[in-house]
């Protein structure tokens, strides 16, 4: 059994523990927060709730920690850290920090012989796969990523620092037109505001502007003045209802051409995802297998998907593998 | 510069030829035929054309050699064979004999010092991949692959055989009720002929029953009786003018559920493709770089698509990938 440990129990690492389950070669060993382990309360017997500052206290005790923390301030800290005691796995996703995030992982992964994984999930992940075998193959060609339709956390954060909003949600819309014309292979140039749409439902606190709240949303830079967007406003109880879920998903789409003829080619992947955190802790939790065995074969340092030979992510024999599934 | 050579010189080694043109690491230096290497035109300046029989005399001047020949009869020798003197990439699909197959291309190329990576293409070859890495992520679901629409060597063959038939193309069409239905998460038990329609467009010899040629192509047991085909007749210049491209394609979806409260994801690759063999090359040739850099790394024996680091397949150094895509 690989033993996993999971920092930090929000969302994340809540589907951490749920894709645990799934996987029979694998059990839950240990939670590890910030919080008052007490306070803590998880869904698994028998788990060991243990404070961060104690995580040494497992040591020997997990094979690989599953680090459930934010980008922005988390990470940056924890990821290097951790990985100087534990093998790692982490949704790192602040791209364009990646190159010092990776070389500080790296450095102190090396120096424990230890593995760390970063950047595991689905975007950066799974659609970053799919962007290098395309490009690989068509090697000629345009490269295209939308998302959604998925609700985006930064920006629903970024509608309820609005005064006069009580709470609200934001969805991330891809424009079927636009993925229509990629599609077709004409490699269009499209801008930000022709890919995506934004939604948002917005609940007002009482006697707010509503025109105010809507001109400060759809005004507001970096976030939504370059999109179209609309503004909804729902009661507390439509939210509650209506957008409690976390559904989201994409498309990455790379056309290109080969040969002398001009033929043309459509590589398409697609995700449509019911719960996000449980999707992205399920693709932590087949790269902690990787990280396992290349611990296990001695191999130390930071890697990416990129550095992962598949096989490695799956519970099979690599002779099942050539069987059932080649 | 990787030094490509190609054996078997058909539509394969033709799109190998083409795909080398769009990388610019690499060259083709020599086409290994059985044929009179004199009577094969090549499109390329400055190839050597040699027969099967001289191979040895390229010895130090092909890094990769690409193994263009069917499954049926040549690979099986010609695998085994070649790896033994050069690293090798091919495109072997019989699928019941893979296991065997890898056997003997692992042996021999331990023994030589060489790499061998098999069954290397779009199915068996991306579809695996997407395969596995689905199976891997949603540990609980159902994966469907459907092919087509696209052009049938095999299926157009065995028509061809039927008394009365001059020339035939057959299309696999997957049937859209069957993938959207698959889509939808339901995972349906599905039956061959619910899956795939088969489409012929047949050129009678004159005088020819039609009515006897239709009858025995669609009761043809394995190639037709388990689904629904229709049979066009068409001229020699139909044929010609509109089924003379070789497009296919096709979709791997897996779906599953993650946690405890019903939550599902489906994930989804297609390919849409107007040369089958223009693209296989072109995945035959980016794992031709993987090759070269496991056999500089010192590594050998037979290897998969499942083996084969993603970052092995690109142009771009590590950090650029990190950088840039993921």
């Amino acid at each position: 059994m690989i033993r996993i440990g999971i920092v930090g129990y929000g969302n994340i690492g809540r589907g951490v523990e749920l894709a645990v389950e799934r996987n029979e070669d694998m059990k839950l060993v240990a939670v590890v927060t910030r919080r008052n382990p007490e306070d803590v309360k998880v869904l698994t017997d028998d788990v060991k709730k243990v404070h961060l500052d104690d995580i040494l206290s497992l040591k020997g005790e997990v094979d690989v920690m599953i680090l459930c923390g934010g980008s922005a301030t988390d990470l940056p800290v924890m990821g290097p850290s951790v990985v100087a005691n534990y093998n790692t796995i982490d949704s790192f996703d602040t791209h364009a920090k990646i190159p010092e995030y990776f070389a500080n992982v790296d450095a102190a992964a090396k120096e424990a012989g230890t593995i760390g994984i970063i950047s595991v999930g689905w975007d950066p992940g799974m659609f970053s796969l799919n962007r290098i075998y395309a490009e690989s193959i068509l090697v000629q060609g345009s490269t295209y990523t939308f998302w959604g339709k998925g609700v985006s956390q930064g920006h629903s954060d970024a509608i309820r620092r609005v005064p006069g909003v009580k709470n609200a949600i934001q969805y991330t819309v891809p424009i079927e037109a636009a993925v229509e014309e990629v599609r077709s292979g004409s490699e269009p140039q499209l801008t930000t505001r022709q890919k995506h749409l934004r939604e948002c439902y917005v609940v007002a606190e009482e006697g707010a502007d509503l025109a105010i709240i809507e001109e400060t949303i759809k005004t507001m830079p970096n976030y939504f003045a370059d999109y179209d967007t609309t503004v909804t406003f729902i009661t507390e109880e439509e939210l509650k209802a209506n957008h409690s879920k976390m559904p989201h998903g994409g498309f990455v789409i790379r056309t290109g051409e080969t040969g002398r003829d001009g033929n043309k080619h459509v590589i398409e992947y697609s995700l449509k995802l019911d719960s996000n955190p449980e999707f992205t802790s399920s693709v932590l939790v087949a790269y902690a297998r990787a990280a396992y065995r290349l611990a296990e074969k001695g191999e130390s340092g930071a890697r990416s998907v990129f550095d992962i030979a598949p096989a490695l992510l799956s519970m099979k024999t690599s002779e099942q593998l050539r069987k059932e599934i080649l």
